[in-house]
């Protein structure tokens, strides 16, 4: 189902192909978040339009509403939402990380790693666990209504199954970076239990309970954890590595800065086998899609694109930091699309004065406009990277957009 | 510029074409409510697809953010969002009325019009005016900013002509339900007053800014008051209707029931001249654009229909009152469309199941899909009135509508 294209001199940076049952993704690819089987904002069929390949569901969110059930009835995710396209889902781990350790601990996955923005706060507030985590698989209360709720490895697999993804994860505990390198050891071990039993459970897919299966050709990845510690990743990275999935994550607590989350990087890709396809859980940044990319990452998910769109933020290649916010008062007359080589549907049709409007009024319709905008740059960004690799350019790629940093726009 | 088709046998309903300088409008039409030059949660552009003929904007929230020489400089309304099609301006006198007497009254236009919700209770809660009222015009604070701003007949026809809509309305001083005879008749005569010296100001609009006219060819409508009191309303007509107005819009408090709002048009458009269009303001359920037609009026405007489908309530021919809201538990597996004959983007892709999902779950993807919905309800609910009219059975469909009324879903 992967297939390696061209591996770039000198780096193991790579292009290559994966194909899964609703339709092939090129890789390196960005893999757009809908979490409650929307983009927020997006109507799915405009994420065709945009060039996106494949998108991202979860597990949790969706069990909670509208339950695993409906949307196996309506046909999986696919048919429940309308988007035809390939699509992985999320386990639900880092959400019951989230009401777990991360709410006690009051951080996500990497504290430093959105510079100006709290990671996610709305999510991580802190307070008391909601989690009670055993060997046998985790229980918690809904946000929405307070209901218990039990997530094992093996019901995961099944909820995963009634959402019909073609590409599920298997149930991980995530720790935080705030966990001790004891307690980051017994999650792993713990993880790597989980991971032996959702295989196992993957391979005898049940569909006992007469429902249909909306996607018989779904396929399991594996989630390495370990923290930041250098031997516990290398060691998940090897139990992990040996298991027969079909590809992996690399998940958990990425430290506490980026040169951290490079670490990860290294200590791990290269004990996964490297015919198999590898997915950047929750990162995607552009310096970090570049950092991902140069150490053979294949696929990154990241929802910051499109958060920091509903507040006015939008990327632009040659601005500081590739962004610029419309909120800005010297945006509201400027008559210029946000990028004027974009070929957008908000470039096309829409100036930064308007934009701005749109956004200081707190219209809805700018949510929509600029998370197209973004959508549409880290998709073509991913076609200069895959273009780039193919002419082993990549390293020239990089540090042109680099230089960039520094200038206006 | 207004063309009369046809006149309905034994019916004051007619069809006609009004020939803007950016498109002509069949009529009876619906004119989709866009206050800060967006619909809400809807870009311009997908306007087009629904066969939306005709936007209202409003020059007093287009004044307070981003301002009339911002509009201006990027072209007039029709710039500035990318709509190209014909276009209104409300004047702003209704939100003068919001902010001074609707405030102080806690009402809205009808207190009864919108059985189920409180009459845009979130524009008027109750309270002390903000507006200080004279010969001269209207002085306010800003609700964004708290700074102090100046309307008069000629300001607000200066700044239309900024906006560069197609049909500017006069400044009016709206009253409330609840003023007595003796407010409503002082207020009425001010605005015939006002009006004159609207039409004058707008007879040699001034250019002398320097700035671009954005819109030559616009046209300018009057405005009748005069409350829910007959001889009031019948001279407000014969004043207003005499004036060089391009239009007519019969404006202000239409009563306390919907039987007092066709009392209203029963008193004034008999007396407006029946060559012109006319406009009734702020009006768009279902029974009202029947009885307003049924009474001559030729477009309608009304933000109810975005309003309620932002809250999950979609039009539906035959359901109980023509609506359903998504919330409700019966869609919550229903694979069906909102209206299997519907031709709506919506309708085509979407089932009542997954819309219910993205309304409970507060996604804005959701208040897009449901506002195209009811606004191509409303475009092909006035396809099939022109229809009607047109073969003289408008009197067939709206009983057949109404006989609907009693139906489920």
């Amino acid at each position: 189902m992967f297939t390696l294209l061209h591996r770039q001199k000198g780096s193991d940076a790579r292009t290559g192909r994966l194909v899964t049952a609703h339709g092939a993704v090129d890789t390196p690819a960005f893999v757009v978040v809908a979490t409650r089987a929307t983009v927020k904002a997006v109507e799915p069929q405009a994420l065709v339009d945009i060039g996106v390949q494949i998108a991202i569901s979860n597990s949790y969110h969706l069990h909670l509403r509208p339950g695993g059930e409906t949307v196996a009835s309506l046909g999986g995710l696919h048919g429940f939402s309308g988007w035809r396209g390939p699509t992985m889902t999320d386990s639900g781990g880092f959400q019951v990380f989230s009401l777990g350790a991360g709410k006690e601990h009051g951080v996500g996955k990497v504290a430093s790693i959105f510079p100006g923005e709290q990671p996610a706060a709305n999510h991580y507030r802190q307070g008391k666990s909601l989690v009670n985590l055993t060997e046998k698989g985790a229980s918690f209360r809904s946000i929405i209504d307070g209901s218990e709720h039990f997530f094992s490895p093996e019901s995961v697999i099944e909820l995963q199954r009634q959402l019909g993804s073609d590409i599920a994860l298997v149930l991980d505990e995530c720790t935080s970076p705030l966990h001790d390198y004891e307690y980051t050891k017994t999650a792993m071990e713990r993880t790597h239990r989980w991971a032996q039993r959702s295989l196992d459970t993957f391979a005898g897919r049940v569909r006992s309970t007469g429902q249909p299966d909306p996607n018989p050709g779904q396929v399991l990845f594996g989630i390495v954890q370990g923290g930041s510690y250098e031997d516990l990743r290398k060691h998940s990275a090897r139990v992990i590595g040996k298991m027969e999935f079909a590809g992996f994550a690399i998940g958990g607590s990425l430290g506490r800065s980026k040169e951290d989350m490079h670490h990860v990087l290294d200590w791990t890709i290269p004990l996964l086998p490297a015919g198999k396809p590898k997915h950047l859980l929750g990162i995607g940044e552009i310096e970090d899609i570049f950092a991902g990319v140069r150490r053979g990452i294949d696929t990154f998910d990241c929802a910051a694109a499109t958060r920091i769109a509903r507040n006015g933020t939008v990327f632009l290649q040659e601005a500081p930091r590739h962004r610029i916010n419309l909120r800005n008062a010297r945006f509201r007359d400027d008559p210029r699309p946000i990028d004027e080589r974009c070929d957008c549907f908000t470039c096309k049709h829409h100036s930064r004065a308007y934009l701005s409007h749109l956004c200081r009024a707190g219209e809805f319709s700018f949510y929509r406009l600029a998370t197209l905008h973004n959508l549409r740059f880290l998709v073509r960004l991913m076609e200069g990277i895959r273009t780039a690799i193919e002419g082993d350019a990549l390293d020239k790629m990089e540090s042109e957009w680099l230089a960039n940093v520094a200038n206006g726009p």
